[in-house]
This record gives structure tokens, C-alpha cells and sequence, in this order.
């Protein structure tokens, strides 16, 4: 990443399938929400030494711990957190997103964030609240019941809504600032911090819209990597343009940065090296380096290629662009 | 290869931009044509080697010197080998094909093709004949009177058959069996000892034709694996049926056997392995297996999965058919 000038980490250390954050508040969550208790988790001591040895290379990390959805890990280790979902009136047995009506849902967010907050020294938090699927909470008559108290009706945005402001106001409290998915402000009325774009499709439309509301934004949509494309998608790096949306100075000024993705579907330490680089390259460079000088493909072929060349030197397997060879192979010959 | 039943490495040793093999006939054609002569070729004592190793895990090592066409690093180490390309009626400087109209590009086919058939033990070898482009012949006069000569009229699929069939009987002499791309099937009245479909479209179409000629065929369309495509792309290759057409049963004993290709204009040691496996495992798994037994993708899944995790465990870098985690990661624990 330093080799690229990336310099934040964005760390999506939980999701669905896992919980392998090693938490001291709540060891159960990764106990029996980790793939495996002792060998596949993120021990305290994991952290800490991914965050100075990340430092070390002027690199921040963030850590992400996306809720109310992409919780099913969660449940393993915590009762009576997700939601359990109904069939004909009675409990079906499996569960949905975080339940958002139980008051003991935010003592324990509390606390999990709280030692979150500690153990992640950077002064921003991503809290996900991307992909909420709302059957299972629609199902629950414990949940209609608390959304009709409220007063949200059958809106369960709002009911989304209100539960992103709560776990915003606890990490708040814990002087964090906080960056959520892009699903939460189209949700959501009041001012979010941070919004990261995500989704494929206009998603200058979305930065605009979230730049007029003056919310600062992170761009992602153009540069998923974890789909394998051909090497050569490089080349549509070059060509986004984050800021080409019709808004003022200040509003393009919203728009901080953006960010790289690679999710671990199909990707793990087996084709992590070769996915990512050079590709993710093509885009750091666009993003931090001046929009006329690199906007020229045929100029970038060949000063990628080098670079290419460069991270193989260095031991980073990335994969190649094209047809041909490192010079660096044959330096000593 | 062997892990995965594998038991022909079809060598793809020359193409276009390089030419790597270095022969003790003509060395000329790697000090001149390979990326560099010392580094970037497979000297004989590499080549001995790869097919003693591959000998002993009961893989035969097929090479293919691929001619007329994909020869422009074969023009660097012998001269006149190549058809000058001419425009407005001058030699432009640029090169063709290799030259079928001069005796003595048959006379240096004959000493390179003695030489590899010594070296490569195989009784068969692979002769290429794909993707000619006609054009550089055309613009040529001494071509043209050649093929005037000959009666070929201007049918330059005829002077790319004459062609094929020089090296076909040079080889043949030479007491090999010739393997070529459908091209020159399609191109040739006579009968071809053995072909290798390649084409995306309607491959079963070209099997049957082939089949029905009487000629055996080798099947190789669906399963391109250079283009990274989705992991999930394994689904794809159990659904492929390569004698799902109309033939007799006479007709269905001629194809032999498919391949999985792996070209190189994307792929280099950085990402070899895990673009191969173990979406290659799929493919071979469905040509040795019952069909009946191999079809339900649902049970393939997870005896893929298993498989995948033999092959890390074995150390081969085969990337994650999707989330989750192998086994032998804990084992000890």
C-alpha cells in the first residue's frame, strides 16, 4: 500500500460468515462466531501489531464494524442481539439484522465500541449500514409493535435510520467520527458525518447529492477489485473523474477521497497479491497525481508497466498488464 | 497437472513475441528472438528437465512450433524465413507470415522439425496453423506469382493449406502424428491427421464436422482460462457436454479428449496458479468422471471446495471458490 501512496487501511474485520475480532469485552463473539476460535481470529496483540507496523508506513487504519446487517457472525457469540425472524406468527428459528428495538442492543454496542474506540487510535470509525435487508424485521411482531410506538409507521428506513443515529451517537460520545455506507444517507434525513459511495451505476449522482447536503464523501464504486476483471481495467481507472459533477468549489471540496475495495469472496492469501496489484496502482495514481498529466492512456502503459516492474522487484506479485518482461530479470546478467 | 488427472502439457514454446526454445540447430532464432538470450530461454538441459519431471508424474510434454502465423520473434534469428509485406508496390519494412513461397523456408522447417522431434520424445506435435492474416501475403507480387503459378488463383487458403501440408509431411516423415487449430480444417480439403477446436461460438458444430471427416478432435473452446473470469466460472465447465452432437457412435470415439488453455498475455508466474486452479480441477474432474455421476453442481461444490483445500494443503496457491476456510488450518490446534 505505501509503495502505492495508499495511506488508510480501511479494515472490514467482521461480516456475515465471521466475527474473527478477538474482543476482550466480549470473547464469546469471536469464540463461537470466528470460523475458528484460536486460529482464525484477530487477536489484541494481531491488531496492534497491524496498526504499527502500518504506521510505521504513514498508514492509517480504520476498522469497520458494519451493523445493523452483515451481522450474522454476531449472533453466535450474543443473544438476544438479531432479530429473530417469524413465519405464520411464530419464530422460524433464524435470525436478521440486529434487533433494533431491544434498549439492551445499545448498552451492548456500547461497550463493544467503546473498547473498539480504544484499541483503533484513529480519530474516525467506519459503521457500515450498507444492505439492510428488512423481511426479517417486517416478520417480527415485537419490532412492528416498538416502530408503531415511534411512530414510524411501516417505514422501516426510519426505523434503520434511527437505529444508525443511535450507535452514531455512541461513537460520537467516544469522540469518533463516524463514515457509513451510502445506503444510510439515502435513508436517512438528518446529517450523517461521512458517506462512502458505493454502489455501481450513476454514482456521481449519489456524490453530488451528498456533496449539496454538505456531508463529506469517500468515493468507491469505480474501483471494486475483488471481481476478477481483465488486468487491462486499469485503463478505466484512469478515466473516473470524482469531482466531474455539477456543484460549487465547496462542494466538490467534500469529496475527501477514495477508496479501493477488495472484498473477500473470492479472494483470499492465495490471489490477494496478483488481484489487487497493479490494478489498485492505476488508481492511486490518478487519484493522487495531477488529472492533465495522467489522464493520457498511452502515456500511463508504459509508466505502469515500469512500476509493475517495480513491485515484482520488490517481491509484491503483481500480475502483469501485458505481454513482456522486467529488466530487473536479467540486471546482473 | 498431476494432482488434478492432467496427463498432456501442450507446450505453446514460441509465439509471436519471443522465442525462447533454444536450438542447437539455429541458434540464432532465441539469441535474436527470445526476450533475452540468456535469461529468458529454455536452453535444452531446461527442456530435458521439464519432461523428465513431467515423465515421471505420468504427463507427456507435447510442444507446438505454431507456423505460418504468430512467427514475428522467428523473423529476428533467420533471415528470409518471414514474408516481407509490401505497400504500394515497395517492400514496407514490416513482415508477415512465414514465406510459403520459397523452397528454402521448407528446407529450414525440415532441420528445425528434425531437431524438436528428436528432443521431444512425443509421437505427436503440434503444428498450429492458426490465425493466419492474409493481408501481408496478398500485398506481396513474388507471392502472388507464386500462387499464380501454382493454380491457386487467389484462394490464399489454398496457398495456407500447401503450406500445412509441407510441414504436415516434413513431420510426418519424421515419424510424428501433426496436431493443428481448427483453422486449417477449415481451410483444408485434405485430411488432417488430428485437430484442436478453439473457437468460442458453436464448438460442438466444429467437433461434428471434424468428427464427420472421419478425423480425430481434440476439444478445447470452453475452457479458456487466461481471462480471468469469475471464480465461479468452475460451474461453467461442468455443463459442457463434448459429445452432446449428432454423430454416430464411430463418429464420438474421435474426440479424444479436451484441454484447458492457458495463454500468456495476462498471466506470468505472479498469478499463474491461482487463475489455474481450481477452476482447471472442475474441467478435469467432468472429462474423467462419469458424466452421470459429475453432473449436479450441487455436489460438486463441495467435493470442489474439499479439493481446493488438498491442493493449498499440497501448496499450490489454487484461489478460494468462495467464503470460508480450509480445514488443515487447524489441525494441529
Amino acid at each position: 500500500m505505501a509503495y502505492n501512496k495508499f495511506n488508510v487501511f480501511h479494515w472490514h474485520i467482521v461480516d456475515d460468515p465471521s466475527f474473527p475480532y478477538q474482543s476482550r469485552t466480549f470473547p464469546s463473539l469471536s469464540s463461537k462466531g470466528a470460523f475458528h476460535p484460536m486460529t482464525h481470529i484477530y487477536t489484541q496483540s494481531d491488531v496492534r501489531r497491524v496498526i504499527s507496523y502500518a504506521r510505521l508506513r504513514g498508514i492509517r487504519v480504520l476498522p469497520e464494524f458494519d451493523s445493523p446487517g452483515h451481522t450474522d457472525s454476531w449472533g453466535k457469540g450474543q443473544s438476544d442481539l438479531l432479530t429473530p425472524c417469524f413465519r405464520r406468527g411464530t419464530p422460524s428459528g433464524s435470525f436478521g439484522p440486529v434487533n433494533p428495538a431491544l434498549p439492551s442492543t445499545y448498552q451492548f454496542m456500547a461497550r463493544l465500541f467503546k473498547e473498539v474506540s480504544s484499541v483503533f487510535p484513529d480519530s474516525y470509525i467506519h459503521l457500515g449500514g450498507d444492505e439492510v435487508d428488512f423481511s426479517c424485521w417486517k416478520s417480527n411482531p415485537y419490532v412492528r409493535t416498538f416502530m408503531h410506538k415511534m411512530g414510524f409507521g411501516v417505514d422501516f428506513k426510519k426505523l434503520q435510520a434511527f437505529y444508525m443515529e443511535n450507535i452514531m451517537n455512541i461513537t460520537s460520545a467516544l469522540n469518533k467520527t463516524s463514515i457509513v455506507w451510502q445506503d444510510v444517507f439515502d435513508y436517512h434525513e438528518r446529517i450523517t458525518p461521512m458517506v462512502e459511495v458505493w454502489r455501481q451505476g450513476c454514482y456521481l449522482c449519489e456524490v453530488r447529492k451528498v456533496a449539496k447536503a454538505g456531508i463529506r464523501v469517500i468515493l468507491a464504486s469505480p474501483w471494486y477489485l475483488d471481481q476478477p476483471g481483465p488486468t487491462r481495467n486499469w485503463a478505466h481507472y484512469y478515466t473516473v473523474w470524482p469531482l466531474a459533477f455539477k456543484g460549487t468549489e465547496e462542494q466538490k471540496k467534500l469529496v475527501i477521497g477514495g477508496e479501493v475495495c477488495m472484498w473477500g469472496e473470492y479472494v483470499d492469501a492465495t490471489n490477494l497479491t496478483p488481484r489487487l496489484w497493479p490494478r489498485a496502482s492505476a488508481a492511486a495514481e490518478r487519484l493522487w497525481s495531477d488529472e492533465k498529466q495522467t489522464s493520457s492512456l498511452d502515456k500511463a502503459f508504459p509508466r505502469l508497466q515500469d512500476f509493475r516492474c517495480k513491485l515484482v522487484r520488490r517481491g509484491i506479485q503483481a500480475e502483469p498488464l501485458y505481454i513482456g518482461h522486467c529488466k530487473h530479470e536479467y540486471q546482473d546478467v
